[in-house]
């Protein structure tokens, strides 16, 4: 009898319908003969509900309570998913975080967990029962309710799974599966049987966002092997794991990321030392850098590029203004990306990529590369051209 | 320095205009240097929302789901209250019942407390902090949530107050006290400044609704002193407590109870046991039956009549009508009662009363008495005008 960990975000359970729904897949799961853990989130817009209300009442209040608050959301769901299992006429109990044992640490808004005691969820599952747990929250040490931040049932779901060394966790979303695309714009992408951990994590940074980054990396240290898939369609979806049998395809997806800016300061002095004092100042204010060029220095003076997120580069430009003359923001490019963990030993990858660009008429402002992903920064308004292209160069 | 517990229905925590004055009421007391520990009800239609919620998708859900879903309700109002408090710069802390140390029967739904722990309120009061705590919630031996049924929130701050040793409970409502009758309805109801439990109690089932009966009860065991109070109007309210102090007035009020359904057998046999079966029926499907009237036989048979609240009324009839023969309801009656510790030794009391229905050609159906209370059963269209004229006899 196999374990089966399955999550289910807020659009999932949004209403009665979807409640009805996903009650299904989980009983379906338990008659196949399994046993059964579902993380559920909180119904579709009610923690922007929650917070809505805190704000009328207090622009900044505690994040102590915060935690109390928003942690109601997914008591609301995790109980209703009960009663919706209970009306199928299967056995099922809800437990909320500290009832499923999770200790956190004391970082309330962004707790991070730091055991779960499994021995209730063991109880229950002896006794046959399905088991709902309220996705996003756990107890600290002070004996206080604590919240994971957004993406939070994705880890709540993955560590379960890796401390009841479950067989599989399935993370249910409204799409089915990771694609080698946006499947809305480009029309030939395709799903992926499988992907490795590293790619998965690559996609979503790159904006593919199916899975919480952090729950990505949680399932790779624990090796639980994780499934994307739709909970609406009842398809096989993608499978992360740590190995792909058969490395057929180099390149598991090309994507674009919008929410760039780059930065330029030109006519630096050409010394050591001044690319440090830069980005030593915007890592005090917690800013990422991304793709980082620094030209060649002629005439005792250079251009240092980079790119942040567009949220940031006001504050970029305020930092380093004084100190370094000439700042320059352009907020209209895009990333592309292409990623796959084939591609290291392959280095026709980006003479592809970049042959696909040229092909098209696209002008590469920077390029990036790691080892299982190369970026190049491009105009915002060639990005879903240049996408379709480089996908079509992969992906006949 | 005084510990104060303060309870707020869910229509004092409504919204957030609602809640800001609350949090005002509650640092009020705080700053003139008392300990204070509020209870809050969930906002508004909160529970009514939720019991709706949950019966769209299961119209027979388990208790213990319903209790891990309504008691998200006073969840949310209790954290919100903090961030009020908060606001206004207090120190204050939230707790759920299970944090406050509320341990209970497994009862779900109408858990009874078993015991409080109250390490962790003691320890929030060490540092001068407001305790903000969800009311109508606890925590039985198995693990799980459990609520207290409606009216829950007024045990809460009274187990608390208990427990605690507390100077007094507030119990903050929409009208300023008790009256002597509905003030709404009749001119010269006045608010009355003391009250004992026995007299608040037979107020409360008589259908002068400010304070649970269940809670009222708890006070006169652990002698905890009561005051009722409004959250809109800052003035002194009704004091409830053991004894007081001068019995002046022999009457505390005249209540009105329309809930009230009259059931009539007539024509049983005049032998024993036909009143025992009839009961004892009724009895064994939890339906209370108020007042009972046995005709004088005559010709070997007899009539009983007797009162239930209207609910029962067809399940009365229901369970009686085969055995019974002749089953007569009617439903267009109501009770009307004085209360009043004073009265047991004055009995002048009930031909007051009688003669001011008297004066009113109000004709009486039933009367029932005990030590501190007089009913009659009336026409219900000779209610309002029967309650005006038996207080204006008792109040001039």
């Amino acid at each position: 009898m196999a374990l089966i960990v399955q999550k289910f975000g807020g659009s999932s359970v949004a209403n009665a319908d979807r409640v009805r729904n996903v009650a299904k897949i989980i009983t379906d799961t338990y008659k196949a003969g399994n046993s059964v853990i579902a993380v559920v989130s909180a119904q579709g817009d009610t923690t922007d509900d929650l917070i809505e209300k805190a704000a009328e009442i207090n622009e900044l209040p505690s994040k102590r309570e915060m935690d109390v608050l928003l942690s109601a959301g997914e008591q609301v769901s995790a109980s209703l998913m009960a009663m919706a299992i209970e009306k199928i006429g299967c056995p099922v109990v809800s437990l909320l975080g500290w009832q499923a044992g999770f200790q956190t640490s004391s970082g309330y808004g962004l707790a991070r967990i730091r055991t779960i005691n499994t021995a209730r969820m063991e109880r229950e599952l002896d006794q046959r029962k399905i088991i709902i747990v309220a996705g996003f929250q756990g107890l600290c040490k002070y004996g206080d309710v604590t919240t994971f931040g957004r993406g939070g049932s994705d880890t709540t779901a993955v560590a379960i799974a890796a401390a009841m060394h479950a067989e599989r966790c399935q993370i249910f979303t409204d799409v089915e599966g990771v694609y080698t695309a946006d499947p809305r714009k480009i029309k030939n992408a395709h799903k992926l049987d499988e992907i490795t951990y590293d790619e998965m994590l690559e996609l979503a940074t790159l904006g593919a966002q199916v899975l919480n980054n952090r729950s990505v990396e949680m399932a790779k240290k624990y090796n639980v092997e994780l499934e994307v898939l739709s909970s609406y369609n009842p398809v096989p979806g993608t499978i992360v794991k740590e190995k792909i049998a058969m490395e057929k395809m180099l390149v598991r997806g090309v994507t674009k990321d919008n929410d760039t800016a780059r930065i330029s300061i030109v006519g630096v002095p050409d010394v050591p030392g001044v690319a440090f004092r830069a980005f030593s100042k915007l890592a005090a204010k917690n800013i990422n850098v991304d793709i980082i060029l620094q030209s060649y220095g002629h005439d005792g003076s250079q251009d240092i590029s980079f790119t942040v997120s567009r949220a940031n580069a006001d504050s970029v430009l305020e930092l380093l203004k004084d100190d370094f003359g000439t700042v320059l923001i352009d907020t209209g490019v895009s990333k592309i990306s292409v990623v796959g963990a084939g591609m290291e030993s392959h280095p026709g990858t980006a003479a592809k990529m970049f042959e696909a660009l040229y092909d098209v008429d696209v002008n590469i402002l920077m390029i990036a590369t790691s080892e299982i992903k190369i970026s190049v920064l491009i105009k915002e308004e060639d990005a879903d051209k240049a996408v379709a292209a480089v996908h079509a160069a992969f992906f006949k």
